[in-house]
């Protein structure tokens, strides 16, 4: 049987659900890779460009080129990670197993009382300033990012050479792909974008149980991307939330992943983050970590594992009467009377028990491997 | 061929737009309607049961049943409509056309400079002294809702004798429909029930474009009925949002209605809550005013009308981080992990032309009725 070949191209915020998305796509017979962006979000932008090249590269697939994305969301001049996700993704963004790890959480590359950096500053999506920005005091990470090349103008250029016979792949904010937008409005029509953000049905994972980390980073480059042609599927916290990884799946992955497997290592950062998730919420997270970052990649193979509902969508970019919340993802109105407005894909339902089946195939496949190098864990 | 009876029971705030659902009610073949219980919302409680009897005499069914329900929310001791609600439904709830209308909007119930009333006092769902809390100063109505007969008690006893051979139809808060699960929690798996209310894919009508205005009213309510195990079908903002009623059909209407036919009156009512609809969002309500009530009516009698995505659903109590914010209707996270969570049928779709058209043959047997009394408009 003929496999057909997806080509995809990613702009991801390197940590740990990040890395599974990839190692879920670099063992799907057919999927052709053709680069990832390192963008800001999860963690820095040099960071995720460091952890994305690690990754693949433990995963013997190095010669994927890896690109420079955003360093900051569109509304500020500078970006610096949240204690969030620091104690989610780890000080390294990998759960510990990254490429440098060792850094001491705490040991403050951003001390209680420093000074706001300048400029507009976000800490997570949150205005240095605001009550919920809460910066990560973890060990500054090696700031390789600028040695990328340019992420945002390689993906203009593959979505002009490919058009829908490509798909972006979104799982960190979506600056890269407002940025590309803003610089190539004639892509608009002929992206084809599988996004992991958002939420319409479900509570967000933010502060205010509103908005979900990735849109609260960049909500104005989310809106602009929903309004913008491209051809956009939502997978949101209604879907992700529902495909949990726990921590016996993993410890099945351990009884067979051979010693110097990239399994082990995937199987560490599981580990880091099924218990962060379940000390975040016992109740919600009971069962494991959601597979956000891998479901949106798998659904940029297989659109049929989620079913879809199309909706005029907005991004919401300030908190105030009239206007909604900041960083909700909600239905735009005004959809309801002009059938111009463009849809999205929302995602709300999920076939989970094949996701999950397909997805621990396609990780067991890294059991036998062998690292390129020795584990860093 | 024979027409199946469906009994319906109604909980209303009777507003313009309750007013319409009522005709459309009892021009629908086969509807029993077994009585209708005014509940404050759009008005005081006494009003909507004024405007209840009067809507139902205007259309010769004054042999219908009218109860008093509840005066206040649960989380309040007492009721002041809101000067929104007024704007939208007129100073007597029905347009300017009610039982004793020519009340001078801005006559002075209640005075800006008013004491708050004793106790905790609800003012459209804002508590006193809320900046959102905005006391409609129309002409006090007349208030003889206390000399109905109890409505709780009364939808405990249909409940028990027919169960889900009835369906309860709420066009206003939930207030009744919660205060009846509490009197009498073994009606909850016997209780079938289509609410107007709540919003899960669209802006809210309130203040903060978040909350929907039955709902706020009191999201306590809301979020028991959702928790209590009845069959619930949520019709919300969602679905309302695309059915319009505008001019043009109303001009029709008058084109064929009788110099004394209800029909007339309706057309006053509409043409009112189209012009304020118009003014308060012209582009969302360019077409006409929103037929949230009717379209619940409509429902109750013929669900496949919407179509629904089933989903454990929560109203919030509290605006705060943790929270989300008082008064959206969203998903019910617990939902996703314990399948003993109830789950709410939410019309996510309708078949608006299906629906209007039916509404428009409807509406237009009252052409040719004579009015028991001369209109009050």
């Amino acid at each position: 049987m003929a496999t057909m070949t997806t080509r995809v191209l990613a702009s991801m915020d390197t940590g740990v659900d990040d890395a599974l998305a990839l190692a879920y796509l670099a063992a799907a017979p057919g999927c052709e890779l053709l680069g990832v962006i390192g963008t800001y979000g999860n963690v820095a932008m040099p960071t995720a460009v460091r952890n994305t090249r690690y990754v693949l590269s433990l995963l013997g697939a190095g010669q994927v080129p890896v690109l420079a994305g955003s360093a900051h969301p569109t509304w500020a001049d500078a970006f610096v990670p949240d204690a969030g996700c620091a104690a989610f993704h780890g000080p390294d963004g990998l759960g510990g197993c990254g490429p440098a790890s060792g850094g001491t959480p705490g040991a403050g590359a951003v001390p209680a009382d420093a000074a706001p950096p300048v400029g507009v500053v976000s800490v997570g999506g949150y205005p240095w300033g605001d009550p919920h920005a809460n910066p990560a005091r973890t060990a500054p990470q090696p700031e390789d990012g600028d040695a990328a090349a340019d992420g945002i103008d390689f993906l203009v250029e593959q979505v002009r050479r490919h058009g829908r016979g490509l798909t972006v792949l979104a799982t960190g904010p979506l600056t890269d792909v407002a940025e590309a937008l803003r610089r190539a409005p004639d892509i608009a029509p002929r992206l084809r974008l599988v996004m992991m953000g958002g939420s319409l049905t479900q509570p967000g994972n933010c502060w205010d149980a509103v908005a979900e980390t990735n849109v609260i980073q960049d909500p104005q480059a989310a809106d602009r991307v929903f309004h913008s042609g491209a051809d956009v599927t939502m997978v949101g916290l209604d879907v992700t939330h529902r495909c949990l990884l726990g921590p016996d799946a993993v410890r099945r992955w351990r009884g067979r992943a051979g010693e110097a497997s990239p399994l082990r290592v995937l199987a560490d950062m599981a580990d880091f983050s099924i218990l962060a998730n379940r000390r975040a919420d016992p109740a919600l997270f009971a069962g494991g970590m959601p597979l956000h970052d891998p479901l949106a990649a798998a659904v940029a193979l297989d659109p049929t594992l989620v079913t879809t509902v199309d909706l005029a969508m907005r991004a919401e970019t300030r908190t105030a009467d009239g206007h909604g919340v900041r960083g909700r993802t909600i239905g735009d109105p005004t959809g309801l009377v002009d059938p111009a407005v463009p849809r999205t894909h929302v995602a709300l339902g999920v076939d989970a028990d094949r996701f999950l089946g397909l997805f621990a195939d396609r990780l067991a496949m890294w059991a036998d491997r062998a690292m390129p190098a020795p584990s860093a864990c």
